[in-house]
């Protein structure tokens, strides 16, 4: 694997750290923790993180095991020679993951400040999603009011894209999953439509979010896509789901298109209305049972009649899948339960009573693939390679400025120079929004509290508009797409996710063209100007700030 | 994908190749038919036949859906716009690939005969493994007994490198499908290493050999590995199977290590003897039955009392799955049968034994995938691109010089450079034998006859061989390699097939070697050399010539 040495953080973001290192030479002791599932590029925000503080001749701890480390104070010194062997790889092997959501009990946040007292800390890096920056926003709060000085610092990570909104772009890792789950989606569709006689579904791994499933299937054009939220937006019920699926299976049956490819984003359980009933019944009787594997039957007895039935109705390893023991956060684990496979169950049945009343005539031979554990421990693409490594130098300079409870970002991640980028610290508070969300788990103790908001699919935006543009045609044809392999050399080697080239945002460029609008205005306004150019401005003036403060009191509401 | 069109069959081959066009340049008609299951480089082997066809101002027609296709005469023209989008492409849709196995019944044979007169075809290009040889070298001698000059050519392809003899290094796929699952085995590897909590059962595809796992394994050094032809050798029941995986479960557990990963090939339930003998019996049940779909119960009714009690220990889903209808060529579909989760049942059942005698206090948590369809339909690599492709210039040689019953090759593959490749054509019957292999579905009515034999792995190689070196480490620590994704640029671009170069044989630059010896022993011997010389020579020579003869003789016995 030498050719990957050479994809080392880029020279550029380096750079652009060095500019500011003059300014904070002090040695510090940093602890880094992976708080979220495994992402490719996870090792390279350690590397980032190492390179950086090596300049100050400062101390990099690692937390083994994740937050259960850094809460039983399990640490590894980072040395370059540790690092040799992690730069560029797949995985969170270095230190290994959290089993544990981010705590929201005092007890478990006092065993943090425990930590930070006991090893000097000066700065602590948590690499995770929302969860993370949620807890982390807390954390800081609490060691505020205790009198650690440890900085907190949060790295956006995961490949399931959540923690993205308007000063996160994009997170490390998304973009090497896509790529991997397109590739093999991509291989799927074509053997597909070189048997000519399989539907493929495909179950795409990603939280209860279809943003890897919407990105990658811009990357495929699969023939059907059903995306969480469009299902929870039309408020589709179970049986307009499967009508759906067979509705695409019949037409192209009449064209004699017995096959076909149909992705199905792991979190579509949740957002069909009965189903999450279902899972949210039996989630409220695993949490009150002290017992952690409880069988089907005696689930079923708890139930509502009508939750017991739609259970029962189920194939028997379906129902054993659904009554299974809970994940770290206590919700349903739905890479465990085989949604592909309940709904050709399901669609079958239907092809079956469409068959008898001769409105279908063809054969259905549906193949069903989970594709989840392949794409997380990848090898990280160049993007992610450079994205975790300049955001773990970011992480750095934040700690080296005390600033804490801050998160570490880059914009202008569209562009293909790296040199482009620019990095920034944005604080949590400004990213914490109070709604009713259906992310019950980031709850504290069954009420409601600000938390980071989880990214999902935007019915709004430009990519699921293109999605909706093409569905028909994608649907009917054979259009599929192959990516390809991820590549590190030649042409395609430093793609952007497609979503983050769609979507065109720049935070941190249109604060800069704000305020050198201002800047144009403040210098053309001098005394000694026209009476009638600054008459002509301040009205201007006068009712932007009108335009704003209105602006902020309704978003304060 | 622009960074593909880059990748057209090496000019080096189409150079090697245009040497011997000279000699023919009549104007043929030549069909091709996609034989076997989907393989990556199968475009490229019709892009190679078009392309030194078009010399010749020939006609290269692709017949649609393989034998079927044939069978009905139904055929598109090549042109270079149609293989303008399939050069260097995965899959066979194409033309689509064949649905039912090369036939061996004489009405098939007379339908192929009708269609060579009617297309006045000068040749027909078979793309596929072992069956396709197999029936190929029937086909010829049936057609020249009907006094028909269609050649018959066959170029090796699969991704299980089946159709692999002392003639042929490498099939067309076998190295693009090996590379992916190595990628997508790493990355579940290191994902299991990450989190530290699942056991990871990889099935690989592979029909009823193992070349593929072996292949995987040597790139990507899971911690155990079941090969089909170790259980057959060591006639190992399915209790040894559970307890090989169960003991190195308990060893892990003891050092704290709950996970790890096992690389399954799917043929292994054949190799499994009681398995073996259950499948067996439920095959003869449903080729005497009519109807296709038989139910659990009807087929346990009509096993031994032995089988039945094996398949009604199984898991519910997993009896279903034995008793499906079956493939085209009747033999049981091994790609449906979930060997992962049937040997974790039974693997769970044997650990909680262990856990009631205090033997094992671990926890156990199998997470299951089937890696198979994710690799067919890949974009081919840049060794499988050219190898495809001047494989498919050779058989339109072959077809030029009206050599039936061959089989197209090329020798020297381990070298990097494709200038240093030797074309070769190889009477098919040359590769002919006879045997009591299992492999029952090459059986003529019933009666065993020579057949082109399947490539197993050997369990005298030098792959096997570093392979049981290896496996008690790899099976306690972590050495999981990522060989990452298949590269089109860079330095690992133009990798060969590990089992390739570790094999090294090149049976044309040996026949060299020899022929140059002779040719010196003749020179060195003209009439005038000294007597000793002669003398010495002519001993040695005859000695050699009694060893031959003698060989000879053993190996037509």
């Amino acid at each position: 694997m030498s050719h990957l040495l050479k994809r080392q953080g880029s020279l550029s973001s380096k750079q652009a750290l060095t500019t500011h290192q003059a300014t904070a030479e002090k040695s510090v002791t940093v602890g880094v923790v992976f708080c979220g599932r495994q992402t490719p590029g996870g090792h390279n925000v350690v590397a980032g993180l190492y390179d950086y503080l090596a300049g100050s001749n400062s101390t990099l701890l690692g937390f083994v095991g994740g937050i259960d480390g850094l809460y039983k104070q399990q640490t590894v010194l980072v040395t370059s020679e540790l690092l040799s062997t992690y730069r560029n790889q797949g995985g969170l092997d270095m230190l290994g993951r959290s089993h544990e959501k981010f705590p929201d009990t005092l007890p478990k946040m006092e065993g943090f400040k425990d930590a930070c007292v006991a090893l000097k800390l000066d700065g602590l890096v948590f690499v995770g999603g929302c969860r993370t920056a949620t807890g982390v926003a807390y954390l800081t709060e609490y060691l505020k009011a205790e009198s650690v000085p440890t900085v907190c610092t949060v790295v956006p990570a995961g490949i399931d894209g959540t923690l993205t909104n308007q000063f996160v772009e994009s997170t490390v890792g998304f973009h090497t999953a896509c790529q991997v789950y397109s590739e093999l989606v991509g291989n799927t569709a074509i053997d597909g439509a070189s048997a000519k006689k399989y539907w493929m579904f495909l179950r795409l791994m990603g939280s209860d979010v279809s943003n890897i499933a919407l990105e990658v299937a811009l990357r495929s054009a699969p023939n059907m896509i059903l995306l969480a939220e469009d299902v929870d937006a039309s408020r589709m019920s179970l049986q307009e789901v499967v009508r759906q699926v067979a509705d695409l299976v019949t037409a192209r049956a009449a064209r004699g298109r017995n096959y076909g490819t149909v992705l199905i984003p792991e979190g579509l359980v949740l957002s069909i209305p009965e189903i999450a009933v279902l899972l949210h019944e039996i989630d409220s009787l695993s949490t009150e049972s002290e017992d952690k594997d409880l069988t089907v039957e005696a689930v079923a007895k708890h139930l509502t009649s009508w939750s017991a039935a739609l259970l029962l109705s189920m194939p028997l390893y379906i129902q054993v899948q659904m009554t299974k023991k809970r994940h770290s956060n206590k919700s349903v684990q739905l890479s465990a339960i085989e949604t592909e496979r309940l709904l050709c169950h399901f669609v079958e049945a239907e092809l079956s009573r469409r068959k008898t009343l001769g409105q279908y005539n063809g054969s259905f031979s549906p193949v069903c693939s989970f594709l989840g554990y392949q794409a997380r421990g990848s090898l990280p693409s160049n993007f992610d390679c450079n994205l975790g490594y300049s955001l773990g130098g970011t992480a750095a300079v934040l700690v080296h400025n005390g600033l804490s409870g801050y998160l570490a970002t880059i914009t202008g991640l569209k562009g293909k120079e790296e040199e482009e980028w620019k990095v920034a610290g944005v604080p949590l508070t400004a990213m914490l929004a109070l709604d009713d969300h259906k992310h019950h788990h980031l709850a504290y103790n069954g009420q409601l509290r600000p938390h980071v908001p989880v990214k999902k699919v935007d019915l709004h935006g430009a990519a699921y508009k293109y999605l909706v543009e093409k569905r028909r045609e994608w649907g009917m044809h054979d259009m599929y797409e192959n990516s390809g392999p991820l590549q590190f050399d030649g042409t395609t080697a430093d793609d952007r996710p497609a979503t983050v080239v769609e979507e065109d945002r720049d935070y941190l460029e249109e604060l800069e063209v704000l305020h050198a609008a201002l800047h144009q205005v403040r210098r053309a306004c001098r005394p000694g100007c026209s009476s009638a150019l600054l008459h002509l401005a301040t009205k201007s003036i006068l009712t932007l700030t009108d335009v704003v403060s209105m602006m902020d009191e309704v978003a304060s509401v």
